[in-house]
Protein backbone atom coordinates (compact mmCIF):
# COMPACT_ATOMS: atom_id res chain seq x y z
CA UNK A 1 0.00 0.00 0.00
CA UNK A 2 0.92 3.36 -0.88
CA UNK A 3 1.42 5.67 2.74
CA UNK A 4 1.04 9.14 2.23
CA UNK A 5 1.86 11.38 5.70
CA UNK A 6 -0.60 13.64 7.15
CA UNK A 7 1.63 15.81 9.08
CA UNK A 8 1.81 18.94 7.71
CA UNK A 9 -1.20 20.15 8.23
CA UNK A 10 -1.79 24.07 8.31
CA UNK A 11 -4.12 23.33 10.99
CA UNK A 12 -1.38 22.04 13.48
CA UNK A 13 -0.11 25.07 15.62
CA UNK A 14 3.73 24.02 14.82
CA UNK A 15 2.91 24.06 11.45
CA UNK A 16 1.23 27.41 11.14
CA UNK A 17 3.46 28.99 13.15
CA UNK A 18 5.80 27.85 10.68
CA UNK A 19 4.06 28.56 7.35
CA UNK A 20 3.50 32.44 8.85
CA UNK A 21 7.33 32.66 9.82
CA UNK A 22 8.56 31.03 6.87
CA UNK A 23 10.73 29.15 9.01
CA UNK A 24 11.12 25.72 7.25
CA UNK A 25 12.87 23.87 9.76
CA UNK A 26 10.21 22.19 11.67
CA UNK A 27 8.69 21.69 8.52
CA UNK A 28 11.51 19.72 6.92
CA UNK A 29 11.55 18.04 10.43
CA UNK A 30 8.03 16.71 10.25
CA UNK A 31 8.93 15.34 6.44
CA UNK A 32 11.72 13.71 7.63
CA UNK A 33 10.48 11.77 10.10
CA UNK A 34 7.52 10.81 8.70
CA UNK A 35 9.41 9.56 5.56
CA UNK A 36 11.59 7.68 8.28
CA UNK A 37 8.63 6.02 9.92
CA UNK A 38 7.33 4.47 6.62
CA UNK A 39 5.87 7.04 4.28
CA UNK A 40 5.88 6.76 0.33
CA UNK A 41 4.57 10.45 0.60
CA UNK A 42 4.27 13.35 2.38
CA UNK A 43 0.83 15.42 2.25
CA UNK A 44 1.32 19.63 2.35
CA UNK A 45 -1.52 20.75 3.48
CA UNK A 46 -1.36 24.61 3.24
CA UNK A 47 -4.89 25.46 3.64
CA UNK A 48 -7.30 27.88 1.74
CA UNK A 49 -4.24 30.13 0.88
CA UNK A 50 -6.18 32.75 -0.31
CA UNK A 51 -2.98 34.90 -0.15
CA UNK A 52 0.34 34.18 -1.35
CA UNK A 53 -0.90 30.74 -2.23
CA UNK A 54 1.76 30.16 -5.45
CA UNK A 55 4.48 31.74 -3.22
CA UNK A 56 3.28 29.47 -0.19
CA UNK A 57 3.37 26.46 -2.33
CA UNK A 58 6.19 26.78 -3.85
CA UNK A 59 8.67 27.85 -0.51
CA UNK A 60 7.38 24.55 1.24
CA UNK A 61 7.99 22.28 -1.87
CA UNK A 62 11.20 23.74 -2.11
CA UNK A 63 12.32 23.56 1.48
CA UNK A 64 11.29 19.83 1.94
CA UNK A 65 12.55 18.76 -1.23
CA UNK A 66 15.99 20.53 -0.56
CA UNK A 67 16.47 18.44 2.68
CA UNK A 68 13.99 15.01 1.91
CA UNK A 69 14.22 13.05 -0.86
CA UNK A 70 10.22 12.26 -0.94
CA UNK A 71 7.87 12.99 -3.10
CA UNK A 72 4.73 15.48 -2.21
CA UNK A 73 0.67 15.61 -2.10
CA UNK A 74 -0.35 19.19 -2.52
CA UNK A 75 -3.04 19.80 -0.37
CA UNK A 76 -4.92 23.23 -1.15
CA UNK A 77 -8.32 24.54 -2.68
CA UNK A 78 -6.04 26.72 -4.35
CA UNK A 79 -5.62 25.67 -7.56
CA UNK A 80 -2.93 27.80 -8.92
CA UNK A 81 -0.99 27.03 -5.86
CA UNK A 82 -1.16 23.75 -6.51
CA UNK A 83 0.13 24.01 -10.19
CA UNK A 84 2.64 26.37 -9.13
CA UNK A 85 3.85 23.56 -6.24
CA UNK A 86 4.04 21.14 -9.78
CA UNK A 87 6.12 23.10 -11.83
CA UNK A 88 9.02 22.73 -8.78
CA UNK A 89 8.01 19.44 -7.36
CA UNK A 90 10.87 17.00 -8.42
CA UNK A 91 9.66 13.28 -8.71
CA UNK A 92 6.01 12.51 -9.54
CA UNK A 93 3.49 14.47 -6.95
CA UNK A 94 0.02 14.11 -6.40
CA UNK A 95 -2.71 16.21 -5.82
CA UNK A 96 -4.75 16.33 -2.88
CA UNK A 97 -7.90 16.53 -4.04
CA UNK A 98 -10.32 17.43 -6.21
CA UNK A 99 -13.82 17.28 -5.81
CA UNK A 100 -16.18 16.22 -8.15
CA UNK A 101 -17.19 19.48 -9.37
CA UNK A 102 -17.08 19.73 -13.21
CA UNK A 103 -15.17 23.06 -13.19
CA UNK A 104 -12.69 21.56 -10.96
CA UNK A 105 -12.02 18.53 -12.59
CA UNK A 106 -11.69 20.51 -16.28
CA UNK A 107 -8.75 22.55 -14.13
CA UNK A 108 -7.45 19.97 -12.65
CA UNK A 109 -7.40 16.67 -14.54
CA UNK A 110 -5.48 18.63 -17.66
CA UNK A 111 -2.57 19.39 -15.15
CA UNK A 112 -1.98 15.69 -13.61
CA UNK A 113 -1.62 14.75 -17.26
CA UNK A 114 0.35 17.44 -17.86
CA UNK A 115 2.72 17.43 -15.10
CA UNK A 116 2.69 13.65 -14.91
CA UNK A 117 1.31 13.46 -11.18
CA UNK A 118 -1.26 11.28 -9.21
CA UNK A 119 -4.59 12.81 -8.63
CA UNK A 120 -7.25 11.87 -6.01
CA UNK A 121 -10.32 12.54 -6.57
CA UNK A 122 -13.50 12.42 -3.77
CA UNK A 123 -16.50 10.83 -3.31
CA UNK A 124 -18.09 14.42 -2.72
CA UNK A 125 -19.11 18.18 -4.48
CA UNK A 126 -19.38 21.81 -2.90
CA UNK A 127 -22.49 20.90 -2.11
CA UNK A 128 -21.04 18.58 0.57
CA UNK A 129 -20.85 14.22 0.81
CA UNK A 130 -23.98 12.79 -0.28
CA UNK A 131 -25.35 10.62 2.16
CA UNK A 132 -26.23 7.37 0.03
CA UNK A 133 -23.74 5.22 -1.23
CA UNK A 134 -25.18 5.35 -5.35
CA UNK A 135 -24.91 9.17 -5.23
CA UNK A 136 -20.91 8.73 -4.02
CA UNK A 137 -20.39 6.33 -6.82
CA UNK A 138 -22.08 8.72 -9.28
CA UNK A 139 -19.93 11.18 -8.89
CA UNK A 140 -16.64 9.09 -8.63
CA UNK A 141 -18.14 7.91 -12.04
CA UNK A 142 -17.70 11.39 -13.11
CA UNK A 143 -14.30 11.67 -12.04
CA UNK A 144 -13.30 8.89 -14.00
CA UNK A 145 -15.26 9.95 -17.16
CA UNK A 146 -13.07 13.09 -16.49
CA UNK A 147 -9.77 11.31 -16.05
CA UNK A 148 -10.71 8.88 -19.42
CA UNK A 149 -11.29 12.31 -20.91
CA UNK A 150 -7.71 14.13 -20.41
CA UNK A 151 -6.27 11.08 -20.70
CA UNK A 152 -4.88 11.08 -17.19
CA UNK A 153 -3.85 6.80 -16.60
CA UNK A 154 -6.06 4.97 -14.43
CA UNK A 155 -2.58 4.30 -12.14
CA UNK A 156 -2.12 7.55 -11.49
CA UNK A 157 -6.57 8.36 -10.46
CA UNK A 158 -6.69 7.67 -7.03
CA UNK A 159 -10.79 7.62 -5.99
CA UNK A 160 -11.65 8.30 -2.13
CA UNK A 161 -14.86 7.48 -0.72
CA UNK A 162 -14.90 9.32 1.70
CA UNK A 163 -14.15 8.48 5.78
CA UNK A 164 -16.06 10.46 7.83
CA UNK A 165 -16.01 10.47 12.30
CA UNK A 166 -17.93 7.35 13.51
CA UNK A 167 -18.90 9.53 16.47
CA UNK A 168 -21.16 12.09 14.41
CA UNK A 169 -21.92 10.18 11.52
CA UNK A 170 -21.75 6.04 12.67
CA UNK A 171 -23.84 5.27 9.75
CA UNK A 172 -21.44 7.12 6.85
CA UNK A 173 -18.53 4.91 8.33
CA UNK A 174 -20.25 1.71 6.84
CA UNK A 175 -21.30 3.43 3.73
CA UNK A 176 -17.77 4.42 3.72
CA UNK A 177 -16.81 0.49 3.15
CA UNK A 178 -19.71 -0.30 0.83
CA UNK A 179 -18.59 2.60 -1.30
CA UNK A 180 -14.61 1.25 -1.42
CA UNK A 181 -16.40 -1.85 -2.35
CA UNK A 182 -18.10 -1.01 -5.74
CA UNK A 183 -15.41 1.33 -6.67
CA UNK A 184 -12.82 -2.03 -6.51
CA UNK A 185 -15.64 -3.40 -9.18
CA UNK A 186 -15.38 -0.02 -11.09
CA UNK A 187 -12.90 -1.75 -13.79
CA UNK A 188 -15.53 -4.20 -14.45
CA UNK A 189 -18.43 -1.78 -14.25
CA UNK A 190 -17.20 1.10 -16.35
CA UNK A 191 -14.93 -1.64 -18.57
CA UNK A 192 -12.08 0.58 -18.04
CA UNK A 193 -8.49 -0.10 -19.64
CA UNK A 194 -7.10 -0.68 -16.01
CA UNK A 195 -8.31 -0.33 -12.34
CA UNK A 196 -8.11 2.91 -10.71
CA UNK A 197 -6.89 3.15 -7.41
CA UNK A 198 -8.43 3.83 -3.87
CA UNK A 199 -7.47 6.28 -1.12
CA UNK A 200 -8.78 7.17 2.01
CA UNK A 201 -8.07 10.16 4.31
CA UNK A 202 -8.12 7.67 7.54
CA UNK A 203 -7.75 10.03 10.79
CA UNK A 204 -11.02 11.36 9.98
CA UNK A 205 -12.99 8.45 11.23
CA UNK A 206 -11.59 9.36 14.66
CA UNK A 207 -12.67 12.95 14.81
CA UNK A 208 -14.36 13.51 17.40
CA UNK A 209 -13.59 10.60 19.12
CA UNK A 210 -11.63 10.79 22.61
CA UNK A 211 -7.94 10.42 22.54
CA UNK A 212 -7.38 7.00 24.31
CA UNK A 213 -9.66 5.60 21.47
CA UNK A 214 -8.14 7.13 18.22
CA UNK A 215 -5.58 4.45 17.38
CA UNK A 216 -7.56 1.62 17.76
CA UNK A 217 -10.37 3.20 15.59
CA UNK A 218 -8.14 4.44 12.97
CA UNK A 219 -5.95 1.33 12.58
CA UNK A 220 -9.34 -1.15 12.92
CA UNK A 221 -10.81 0.86 10.16
CA UNK A 222 -7.13 0.64 8.12
CA UNK A 223 -7.31 -3.24 8.17
CA UNK A 224 -11.21 -3.37 7.66
CA UNK A 225 -10.02 -1.47 4.30
CA UNK A 226 -7.57 -3.12 3.62
CA UNK A 227 -9.25 -6.50 3.58
CA UNK A 228 -11.37 -5.06 1.22
CA UNK A 229 -8.80 -4.08 -1.04
CA UNK A 230 -7.96 -0.51 -0.55
CA UNK A 231 -4.66 0.58 -2.41
CA UNK A 232 -3.49 3.62 -0.05
CA UNK A 233 -4.36 5.96 2.93
CA UNK A 234 -3.39 9.31 4.27
CA UNK A 235 -2.66 8.21 7.72
CA UNK A 236 -0.32 9.23 10.97
CA UNK A 237 2.88 6.99 10.42
CA UNK A 238 4.30 8.31 13.78
CA UNK A 239 1.70 6.31 15.13
CA UNK A 240 3.25 3.16 16.11
CA UNK A 241 0.55 0.54 16.35
CA UNK A 242 -1.30 1.80 13.44
CA UNK A 243 2.17 1.08 11.50
CA UNK A 244 2.45 -2.46 13.32
CA UNK A 245 -1.15 -3.39 11.92
CA UNK A 246 -0.13 -2.53 8.60
CA UNK A 247 2.93 -4.76 9.03
CA UNK A 248 0.87 -7.26 10.28
CA UNK A 249 -1.48 -7.01 7.15
CA UNK A 250 1.66 -7.28 4.99
CA UNK A 251 2.57 -10.41 6.76
CA UNK A 252 -1.09 -11.73 6.84
CA UNK A 253 -1.05 -11.72 2.81
CA UNK A 254 1.97 -12.83 2.35
CA UNK A 255 3.45 -9.40 1.04
CA UNK A 256 6.59 -9.44 2.97
CA UNK A 257 8.29 -12.42 4.35
CA UNK A 258 7.76 -13.76 8.07
CA UNK A 259 9.80 -12.98 10.95
CA UNK A 260 9.48 -13.54 14.60
CA UNK A 261 11.38 -10.06 14.50
CA UNK A 262 9.24 -8.32 11.58
CA UNK A 263 8.29 -5.74 13.80
CA UNK A 264 11.50 -4.17 14.35
CA UNK B 1 -20.51 -12.57 15.27
CA UNK B 2 -20.94 -15.68 17.30
CA UNK B 3 -17.91 -16.17 19.52
CA UNK B 4 -17.08 -19.05 20.96
CA UNK B 5 -14.57 -19.57 24.02
CA UNK B 6 -11.32 -21.94 23.32
CA UNK B 7 -10.17 -21.97 26.67
CA UNK B 8 -11.20 -25.47 27.94
CA UNK B 9 -9.17 -27.47 26.78
CA UNK B 10 -7.27 -30.59 27.77
CA UNK B 11 -3.69 -29.30 26.29
CA UNK B 12 -4.16 -26.44 29.09
CA UNK B 13 -2.19 -27.98 32.40
CA UNK B 14 -5.07 -26.45 34.52
CA UNK B 15 -8.35 -28.21 32.45
CA UNK B 16 -5.49 -31.12 31.99
CA UNK B 17 -5.26 -32.37 35.74
CA UNK B 18 -9.16 -30.77 36.48
CA UNK B 19 -10.23 -33.69 33.98
CA UNK B 20 -7.75 -36.35 35.20
CA UNK B 21 -9.17 -35.97 39.06
CA UNK B 22 -12.56 -34.74 37.50
CA UNK B 23 -12.45 -31.75 39.51
CA UNK B 24 -14.83 -29.73 37.93
CA UNK B 25 -14.47 -26.20 39.52
CA UNK B 26 -11.41 -25.34 37.59
CA UNK B 27 -13.39 -26.25 34.41
CA UNK B 28 -16.66 -24.08 35.79
CA UNK B 29 -14.12 -21.23 36.22
CA UNK B 30 -13.34 -20.96 33.12
CA UNK B 31 -16.52 -21.14 31.78
CA UNK B 32 -18.17 -18.18 33.35
CA UNK B 33 -14.81 -16.36 32.97
CA UNK B 34 -14.99 -16.63 29.25
CA UNK B 35 -18.98 -16.12 28.98
CA UNK B 36 -18.69 -12.98 31.33
CA UNK B 37 -16.27 -11.81 28.90
CA UNK B 38 -18.60 -12.22 25.72
CA UNK B 39 -18.58 -15.48 24.76
CA UNK B 40 -21.80 -17.07 22.88
CA UNK B 41 -20.32 -20.52 22.95
CA UNK B 42 -17.83 -22.68 25.26
CA UNK B 43 -15.61 -24.81 23.30
CA UNK B 44 -14.99 -28.01 25.42
CA UNK B 45 -11.93 -29.83 24.02
CA UNK B 46 -11.60 -32.99 25.81
CA UNK B 47 -8.80 -34.51 23.49
CA UNK B 48 -8.87 -37.99 21.96
CA UNK B 49 -10.39 -39.47 24.82
CA UNK B 50 -10.23 -42.62 24.01
CA UNK B 51 -10.71 -44.17 27.40
CA UNK B 52 -14.16 -43.34 29.28
CA UNK B 53 -14.76 -41.02 26.73
CA UNK B 54 -18.55 -41.34 26.84
CA UNK B 55 -18.77 -40.48 30.68
CA UNK B 56 -15.72 -37.83 30.40
CA UNK B 57 -17.78 -35.49 28.00
CA UNK B 58 -20.96 -36.34 29.72
CA UNK B 59 -19.86 -35.04 33.17
CA UNK B 60 -18.31 -32.28 31.92
CA UNK B 61 -21.24 -31.09 30.13
CA UNK B 62 -23.85 -31.62 32.95
CA UNK B 63 -21.00 -29.86 35.90
CA UNK B 64 -20.62 -26.61 33.56
CA UNK B 65 -24.12 -26.38 32.67
CA UNK B 66 -24.88 -27.32 36.11
CA UNK B 67 -23.32 -23.72 37.13
CA UNK B 68 -23.06 -21.80 33.78
CA UNK B 69 -26.09 -21.16 31.46
CA UNK B 70 -24.13 -21.30 27.92
CA UNK B 71 -24.21 -23.72 25.41
CA UNK B 72 -20.93 -26.01 24.87
CA UNK B 73 -18.98 -26.28 21.54
CA UNK B 74 -17.74 -30.14 21.92
CA UNK B 75 -14.56 -30.99 21.05
CA UNK B 76 -13.13 -34.68 20.37
CA UNK B 77 -12.15 -37.19 17.66
CA UNK B 78 -14.29 -39.83 19.69
CA UNK B 79 -17.72 -39.65 18.35
CA UNK B 80 -19.38 -41.83 20.78
CA UNK B 81 -18.13 -39.43 23.20
CA UNK B 82 -19.79 -36.53 20.78
CA UNK B 83 -23.06 -38.51 21.06
CA UNK B 84 -23.06 -39.18 24.74
CA UNK B 85 -22.53 -35.29 25.31
CA UNK B 86 -25.13 -34.42 23.01
CA UNK B 87 -27.82 -36.49 24.71
CA UNK B 88 -26.96 -34.09 28.23
CA UNK B 89 -26.58 -31.48 27.04
CA UNK B 90 -29.49 -28.33 27.30
CA UNK B 91 -29.54 -25.73 24.62
CA UNK B 92 -28.38 -26.15 21.44
CA UNK B 93 -24.81 -27.44 20.93
CA UNK B 94 -22.01 -27.32 18.18
CA UNK B 95 -20.21 -30.27 16.89
CA UNK B 96 -16.25 -29.43 16.61
CA UNK B 97 -15.18 -30.42 13.79
CA UNK B 98 -16.07 -32.57 11.58
CA UNK B 99 -13.58 -33.85 8.45
CA UNK B 100 -14.36 -34.01 4.81
CA UNK B 101 -13.89 -37.77 5.28
CA UNK B 102 -17.21 -39.64 4.43
CA UNK B 103 -16.95 -41.90 6.86
CA UNK B 104 -17.18 -39.16 9.53
CA UNK B 105 -19.42 -37.23 7.74
CA UNK B 106 -22.07 -40.15 7.56
CA UNK B 107 -22.15 -40.65 11.37
CA UNK B 108 -22.28 -36.47 12.78
CA UNK B 109 -23.83 -35.19 9.82
CA UNK B 110 -27.33 -37.24 11.20
CA UNK B 111 -26.21 -36.77 14.86
CA UNK B 112 -26.30 -33.21 13.87
CA UNK B 113 -29.78 -33.73 12.53
CA UNK B 114 -31.01 -35.62 15.26
CA UNK B 115 -29.82 -33.46 17.94
CA UNK B 116 -30.85 -30.30 16.44
CA UNK B 117 -27.47 -29.00 16.68
CA UNK B 118 -24.66 -26.51 15.12
CA UNK B 119 -21.85 -28.47 13.24
CA UNK B 120 -18.64 -27.15 12.31
CA UNK B 121 -17.33 -28.95 8.35
CA UNK B 122 -13.67 -28.39 8.49
CA UNK B 123 -11.55 -27.97 4.98
CA UNK B 124 -9.00 -31.07 5.63
CA UNK B 125 -9.07 -35.18 5.75
CA UNK B 126 -7.26 -37.34 7.55
CA UNK B 127 -4.71 -37.02 5.19
CA UNK B 128 -4.08 -33.54 6.22
CA UNK B 129 -4.58 -29.56 5.15
CA UNK B 130 -4.43 -29.60 1.44
CA UNK B 131 -1.61 -27.25 -0.15
CA UNK B 132 -4.06 -25.66 -2.03
CA UNK B 133 -7.26 -23.42 -2.18
CA UNK B 134 -9.03 -25.79 -4.74
CA UNK B 135 -8.85 -28.72 -2.70
CA UNK B 136 -10.47 -26.66 0.33
CA UNK B 137 -13.41 -25.79 -1.35
CA UNK B 138 -13.73 -29.20 -2.68
CA UNK B 139 -13.75 -30.70 0.40
CA UNK B 140 -16.18 -27.82 1.92
CA UNK B 141 -18.21 -28.94 -1.10
CA UNK B 142 -18.15 -32.39 0.08
CA UNK B 143 -19.07 -31.31 3.47
CA UNK B 144 -22.23 -29.06 2.45
CA UNK B 145 -23.35 -31.86 0.11
CA UNK B 146 -23.56 -34.17 3.28
CA UNK B 147 -25.28 -31.73 5.20
CA UNK B 148 -27.90 -31.71 2.56
CA UNK B 149 -28.20 -35.30 2.34
CA UNK B 150 -28.51 -35.08 6.24
CA UNK B 151 -30.97 -32.75 6.08
CA UNK B 152 -29.00 -30.57 8.22
CA UNK B 153 -29.97 -26.33 7.58
CA UNK B 154 -27.40 -24.51 6.11
CA UNK B 155 -27.80 -21.84 9.26
CA UNK B 156 -26.48 -24.81 11.47
CA UNK B 157 -23.33 -25.54 8.88
CA UNK B 158 -20.24 -23.92 9.85
CA UNK B 159 -17.24 -24.33 7.18
CA UNK B 160 -14.11 -23.69 8.55
CA UNK B 161 -11.25 -22.67 6.13
CA UNK B 162 -8.21 -24.00 8.65
CA UNK B 163 -6.35 -21.49 10.00
CA UNK B 164 -2.50 -22.19 10.06
CA UNK B 165 0.54 -20.91 11.84
CA UNK B 166 2.24 -17.68 10.26
CA UNK B 167 5.44 -18.42 11.62
CA UNK B 168 5.54 -22.01 9.74
CA UNK B 169 3.31 -21.55 6.81
CA UNK B 170 3.00 -18.56 5.73
CA UNK B 171 1.73 -18.93 2.31
CA UNK B 172 -1.27 -20.93 3.61
CA UNK B 173 -2.22 -17.80 5.91
CA UNK B 174 -3.08 -16.13 2.97
CA UNK B 175 -4.39 -18.83 1.45
CA UNK B 176 -7.30 -19.12 4.31
CA UNK B 177 -8.20 -15.90 3.68
CA UNK B 178 -8.59 -16.75 -0.32
CA UNK B 179 -10.78 -19.79 0.82
CA UNK B 180 -13.15 -18.13 2.95
CA UNK B 181 -13.79 -15.84 -0.21
CA UNK B 182 -14.83 -18.64 -2.18
CA UNK B 183 -16.82 -20.50 0.67
CA UNK B 184 -18.89 -16.59 1.10
CA UNK B 185 -20.04 -17.33 -2.32
CA UNK B 186 -21.01 -21.00 -2.45
CA UNK B 187 -24.15 -20.18 -1.87
CA UNK B 188 -24.19 -18.90 -5.48
CA UNK B 189 -21.69 -21.92 -6.65
CA UNK B 190 -23.85 -24.96 -5.55
CA UNK B 191 -27.46 -22.64 -5.90
CA UNK B 192 -28.03 -23.58 -2.13
CA UNK B 193 -31.36 -22.96 -0.50
CA UNK B 194 -29.01 -20.29 1.70
CA UNK B 195 -25.53 -19.37 2.95
CA UNK B 196 -23.79 -21.86 5.28
CA UNK B 197 -21.81 -19.93 7.61
CA UNK B 198 -18.03 -19.70 8.07
CA UNK B 199 -16.08 -20.36 11.28
CA UNK B 200 -11.85 -20.16 11.75
CA UNK B 201 -9.82 -21.31 15.08
CA UNK B 202 -8.07 -18.34 15.17
CA UNK B 203 -5.12 -18.53 17.62
CA UNK B 204 -3.95 -21.08 15.37
CA UNK B 205 -2.36 -18.10 13.53
CA UNK B 206 0.02 -17.16 15.83
CA UNK B 207 1.57 -20.81 17.28
CA UNK B 208 5.19 -21.16 17.11
CA UNK B 209 5.27 -16.87 17.15
CA UNK B 210 6.56 -15.18 20.25
CA UNK B 211 4.24 -14.29 22.85
CA UNK B 212 4.82 -10.73 22.16
CA UNK B 213 3.29 -10.80 18.93
CA UNK B 214 0.50 -13.22 19.74
CA UNK B 215 -2.51 -11.14 19.93
CA UNK B 216 -1.85 -8.51 17.63
CA UNK B 217 -0.79 -11.36 14.97
CA UNK B 218 -5.08 -12.85 16.03
CA UNK B 219 -6.52 -9.94 16.21
CA UNK B 220 -5.68 -8.42 12.62
CA UNK B 221 -6.28 -11.55 11.29
CA UNK B 222 -9.45 -11.81 12.94
CA UNK B 223 -10.42 -8.08 11.85
CA UNK B 224 -9.14 -9.31 8.19
CA UNK B 225 -11.60 -12.45 8.27
CA UNK B 226 -14.39 -10.36 9.57
CA UNK B 227 -14.20 -7.79 6.98
CA UNK B 228 -14.71 -10.28 4.63
CA UNK B 229 -17.81 -12.17 6.32
CA UNK B 230 -16.71 -14.29 8.38
CA UNK B 231 -19.36 -14.61 10.92
CA UNK B 232 -17.81 -16.99 13.66
CA UNK B 233 -14.18 -17.61 15.34
CA UNK B 234 -12.73 -19.84 18.03
CA UNK B 235 -10.80 -17.62 20.07
CA UNK B 236 -9.53 -16.51 23.71
CA UNK B 237 -12.20 -14.19 24.77
CA UNK B 238 -9.90 -13.35 27.73
CA UNK B 239 -8.04 -11.27 25.56
CA UNK B 240 -8.79 -7.99 26.07
CA UNK B 241 -7.09 -6.37 23.19
CA UNK B 242 -9.06 -8.56 20.89
CA UNK B 243 -12.40 -8.31 22.73
CA UNK B 244 -11.98 -4.44 21.57
CA UNK B 245 -10.80 -4.82 18.63
CA UNK B 246 -14.23 -7.01 17.55
CA UNK B 247 -16.09 -4.28 19.48
CA UNK B 248 -14.54 -1.50 17.49
CA UNK B 249 -15.42 -3.63 14.02
CA UNK B 250 -19.31 -3.91 15.08
CA UNK B 251 -19.02 0.09 15.41
CA UNK B 252 -17.65 0.54 12.80
CA UNK B 253 -20.32 -1.88 10.77
CA UNK B 254 -22.80 0.04 12.69
CA UNK B 255 -23.71 -3.29 14.19
CA UNK B 256 -23.58 -1.60 17.74
CA UNK B 257 -24.68 2.14 18.24
CA UNK B 258 -21.06 3.99 19.04
CA UNK B 259 -20.61 5.63 22.16
CA UNK B 260 -17.19 7.24 23.49
CA UNK B 261 -17.49 4.57 25.97
CA UNK B 262 -18.26 1.41 23.82
CA UNK B 263 -15.04 -0.26 25.54
CA UNK B 264 -16.69 0.06 29.01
Amino acid sequence: MLIIGENISVVSKVVGSAIKERNAEPIIKLAKEQKEAGADYVDVNIGPATKNGEELMQWIVKSIQAEVDVPLALDTKNISAIEAGLKVHKGTAMINSVTGDKDKLDILMPMAKKYNSKIVGIALTEKGVPPDVDSRVEIVMNIVNSALEHDVPMENLYLDPVVLPVAVLQEQVHNCIKALKIFKELKELMALPDEPKTIVGLSNVSQSSPPELKSLLNRTYLIMLLSLGLDSAIIDPLDRELMNAIKTFDILTNKILYAHSYLD
